[in-house]
């Protein structure tokens, strides 16, 4: 387990300092309590009269999704769900799930044996056991990505990929390309269909055909590129808008093992912003979601839930973010140099 | 003003426990302290400690809107959102505005001058000169009924009008409806857009043909009624869907002048759910909005945006209140009593 010395180091300051935020010592900015706490929670760090505070209990049940280092996308869903929960003096249990467990055990029957007042489902897909459930639970319960009809005790946070994907199709139609191509995650998920629909709106707005050889559905992995990059090469691409980060990253291998140079012949634009995407070479420019802020989101949402404020939605926007993987399309360049 | 006398009559609790949670003493419940300060935000009282707490301030600007008396749409979101705010020591300012003020002077300007960290805009308009404003402000602002694309200070609060309209559609549907018409609000408006496109999504989803002539936009007012009850009705209409609670009342009026009963001849559904809807005659059915967590949800949103937490939508659900307004259309009625 850390130690204030740990807490101390991560945050450059001295151990009574520490100390004073922990135990709520007034002679301390709110700000500087608040790192404290924040990064006593991130680095898993408790005490006594921590402990003392924490008298509900709340969870997170995680599926399909890396979370356990900083450098993987569930990481700060986690942890900004956990820092926020934790000022209202709740505990949270992470807890890694199955489809075949789902089957096993009812969902409502789960909560109330263990006792939790509500929960985050992080990572879920559209077919799994327990989404089924959710039209008629009565545990309050926040969903990452994926969303219920009509049914008050559960709420949908996640990031607006309408605007997201447009924000993409925008740059892209402004740096020239007109052959755009759409590499997108793994069907029987509700993000995968935002996003498909998301695209074929843009490209409408835009003017631009979408050509059903430049459309199709991978998995949320670098190896979907294999199977797709070829024909979308052969079919004139110019730039590959990418699911997410993982997929542009093997978009960017294939079309250099293809002989083509990302972004002089080929443009790509990612999807998430994980860490990583900002070390790609070329860096990668990608829509970013701001992973911290979505899971504090699902917090206030699930807060709201539990004293029965019914929301439906909560979007936070994307963002882009420019990077060395998207430049003007080749036609473009080429009459620049002609000039 | 309000003295802490009016606050004692109003829960029916002592002067001593009204005072007691007015100043944050230890021995009464958390959740009756919360009441006292609620209920002395909504009559108005404050003493020197209150006035103290207030350090910051937020406005709430609004039009086209009543909201001064408990009956009026704008008095729970007014109320919510103070109630709400003042939990974060916010003073508010309520500020009725008019298109003239706006053409007069520009809204960063006018935020900036003011010392305001944020606002809440209520009853704009799209075509409002502040609304074109708001897609380039770097004002925090929340913005109740309406939406501004790619502008991470600015968050969209509502309802969710694409379930409410559907539980409607849905209502009539069961009850042997086919012939249904939808008398919408006032054109210019984001709300009226999405009721009628809900409307006509969820007429497809259940299989019901959408013909011209049981589809118009009146006003946001009862009197629209007469200007379009007369051709729904000679078009064979057997339920009419209202875009809120007035039209609905008009609609209810005008059809008994018309020699028609309601609901045995013609139901009728409204949108909104304000307190008079239950005293019409017949009570009415509808789509409740709660207004109060609108009004609260408003702040949560703008509290998010102040601190760079960019929400984009935050909506509630709606909810299908039952009354005496709506029946089986008269086809089944008739076959029930042929039994």
């Amino acid at each position: 387990m850390a130690t204030i010395k740990d807490i101390a180091d991560k945050l450059g300051i001295s151990l009574s300092t520490v100390s004073k935020g922990l135990n709520g010592a007034s002679d301390i900015s709110e700000g500087l309590r608040q790192s404290v706490l924040d990064t006593a929670v991130e680095m898993g760090y408790t005490n006594k009269k921590m402990k003392k505070q924490e008298h509900k209990k709340l969870c997170i049940f995680i599926e399909n999704m890396d979370y356990e280092t900083v450098d993987q996308f569930g990481y700060d869903i986690i942890l900004g769900f956990k820092q926020a929960a934790f000022r209202d003096k709740w505990s949270v249990s992470v807890i890694p799930i199955t489809p075949l467990f789902q089957t096993a055990e009812k969902y409502d029957t789960y909560m109330l044996k263990h006792g939790f007042s509500g929960a985050f489902l992080v990572g879920f897909a559209l077919h799994d056991d327990w989404m089924s459930q959710l039209s008629s639970t009565t545990i309050p319960t926040a969903l990452f990505d994926n969303y219920i009809k009509k049914n008050p005790n559960v709420g949908y946070v996640g990031t607006d990929n309408f605007e997201g994907i447009d924000y993409a199709v925008e740059h892209l139609f402004h740096l020239g390309h007109r052959k755009i191509a759409f590499l997108n995650g793994s069907l029987y998920s509700m993000v995968s269909d935002q996003r498909k629909q998301a695209f074929l709106d843009s490209m409408e707005a835009h003017g631009l055909p979408v050509e059903k050889e430049l459309l199709a559905h991978g998995y949320y992995v670098a190896d979907s590129a294999k199977d797709h990059v070829p024909s979308f090469l052969e079919h004139g691409a110019t730039a590959i808008m990418c699911g997410n980060d993982l997929i542009a990253s093997g978009v960017i291998l294939e079309c250099v093992r293809k002989g083509r140079r990302v972004p002089e012949d080929i443009s790509v634009v990612g999807f998430d912003d994980i860490p990583v995407s900002a070390n790609l070479t070329p860096p990668l420019t990608t829509i970013r979601q701001d992973r911290l802020e979505l899971g504090k989101s699902g917090y206030y949402t699930l807060h709201s839930l539990i004293h029965k404020v019914s929301v439906s939605k909560s979007l936070l926007r994307a963002q882009l973010v420019r990077r060395e993987s998207t430049a003007p399309a080749p036609e473009i360049r080429r009459r620049n140099i002609a000039k």
